[in-house]
């Protein structure tokens, strides 16, 4: 059995070979920003998830890899479009696409600020778009499993996965233009099935159906392991949520504060409000989305939080961990690789644990 | 034989369907902003040229329909987001994307000017990345068709014809950020290639693979029809770039002089700084791209580009026909379909002959 190191390192590889195809192929600023994304580190849950899913049905991973190269795009596509979205300026310590396509724009033909600006997000704009195209053709290269496989996962990634991730990613961006009144945990939870569920869900899909050579639709592993990694994935927000309140900065790779200041809508936010008397709700609500936050005002929100939202929503959290292990034992027979995806979702939502 | 008209007729009933489909399935910004586009006219080109191709080569235009709609979604597409980049607010005389969307959050949620220009902006970009899936998906509606078809029709899609189209526009915008001297002629002919050529020559072969269902590689005739429609869209992109200069406003649908305001990179300009003494070609430079020009300005590139640099690109353009007809000789035998679509290049390209 490979482990996640093991599976990690070969997809590393894959996605090296697949960086030196891609450079030949794109015009280089479209390339230079979503090579700063693939080469940008991270924990790449993603395709290690897909390759332990395919190995856990008895799968070959090697044969897989052109699928997890795939699903590393899909994310990264996404990402390049959201930075955009939130105007952020760093991921992971680099500079996002718009704002490395800026200064690329700039270096080329001396550019003012304001319009280098704008030419950065100009190419942030295509290479997402090339690389949502890239992600779906790369699946093409999958080589020894049968056409129906193969239609499965494209259609799967053009159709469903891409629209209910673009409605959590929209409706996001709705939110933050709600009034707190009009907001609803139902739509938080909706939200982040989208935004974060989505993907996740596929990529275990896909890994099954793969390693079992049968269509996702036509695959109950590949199903309840979907269920797995969506639950895994829920509950992964939930608590990323909660440390944005209580994490610490080194930990968070955040300002302290800054989900604060953005008045990010969140499951615990929302239960907060809903539990609060009149008066606490009111205060609460005055501080979520002011930009000019102090340390006073973070220990009040902490405060306001804590107690009864914050014990639900972990214990919502731990639910689903829960459910994601029971969606495991019914998806797989015990064996290492089943203790494998099992420590996969203790990783990833250890801090709920 | 169906003509054009029955085939637009049978095209628009099919995108009928799909919008009202669409309609469930999207967020609603997302899916009005997309539904401005899809219902909001035009000619028809790419489905009706897809259309007349697979009759053309004997096929069932009835079965391949969900083609036709997935080439005018992927064209719609790149539309919303060239809208984004170019900061048009109005295309055939609707409100953009982004405009839309800004004004749909203005509605919904109060917002102020500068946060509706960005609500707007986030939605047109989600609005096209949904639709950029869904043509892709689109394609899976295809029935009737050997596997090997339709996975040369998606492959196609998500590779070539995507990463073509955007190199395309992705020159364009660098273009418009270069010196004049930094600018060839091949530069701009790859543009417009790109820009123009590389989803005519899809809509063709894709019409002709369906007709003959064969994938579109192993296909000489639908290969033959896309070098056919390719050369008619270079030609039609050299002629717009002339009326661009020459054209009266009502014709146009833009105002007389935005080219030459834009300072717009086209074979024409080219041509013309390389043709004209040095004096001129510094005058030409000088009006080209200035946001304050008069109406003499307008008569005097006009005089500047008359003579040898424009005879020299109608001549080219009147050549891409040529070759064109001659294309479309090799692939089809004479028959009122071959007919109709020697029609379709003479209406496409009417105003160069």
């Amino acid at each position: 059995m490979k482990t996640m190191d093991d599976l990690r390192n070969l997809f590393l590889q894959a996605l090296q070979r697949e960086t030196d195809y891609l450079k030949q192929e794109l015009p280089s600023h479209l390339f230079a920003i979503i090579n700063g994304y693939l080469q940008g580190g991270g924990k790449r849950l993603r395709p290690c998830l897909l390759l332990m899913c395919a190995q856990a049905v008895g799968g070959d991973v090697e044969k897989a890899l052109p699928a997890a190269v795939a699903v590393e795009e899909f994310h990264t596509w996404t990402l390049i479009h959201d930075d955009v979205i939130d105007h952020d300026d760093f991921r992971r310590g680099n500079p996002t696409g718009h704002i490395l396509g800026g200064r690329l724009g700039k270096e080329a033909w001396k550019l003012s600020d304001s319009i280098a600006a704008d030419y950065g997000i100009s190419a942030a704009i295509l290479a997402g778009d090339s690389l949502q195209a890239r992600a779906s053709e790369k699946l093409f290269e999958l080589k020894g499993f049968s056409q129906n496989t193969i239609f499965s996962l494209v259609f799967n990634m053009t159709g469903r996965l891409t629209q209910d991730l673009l409605a959590g990613e929209q409706l996001d961006v709705e939110m933050s233009h709600m009034s707190w009144d009009d907001i609803t945990e139902e739509t938080v939870m909706t939200m982040i099935d989208g935004k974060t569920g989505a993907l996740l869900k596929y990529c275990a899909e896909a890994g099954a159906a793969l390693g079992l050579d049968t269509p996702i639709e036509d695959c109950q592993t590949a199903l309840q392991l979907g269920q797995f990694a969506r639950n895994c994935g829920i509950a992964f927000q939930l608590q990323d949520d909660i440390l944005g309140i209580y994490g610490e900065e080194a930990k968070l790779g955040k300002p302290i504060g800054s989900d604060i200041r953005e008045g990010k809508r969140t499951l615990l936010a929302c239960r907060a409000l809903d539990k609060l008397s009149e008066t606490d709700a009111a205060l609460l609500r005055s501080i979520l989305g002011r930009a000019d936050i102090t340390q006073d005002d973070i220990a009040t929100v902490r405060q306001l939080m804590n107690g009864e939202p914050l014990t639900s929503v972990q214990n919502d959290a731990e639910s689903y961990v829960q459910t994601a292990l029971s969606n495991l034992k019914t998806a797989l027979p015990a064996s290492p690789c089943r203790d494998a995806l099992h420590d996969f979702a203790m990783k990833m939502t250890k801090r709920v644990m």
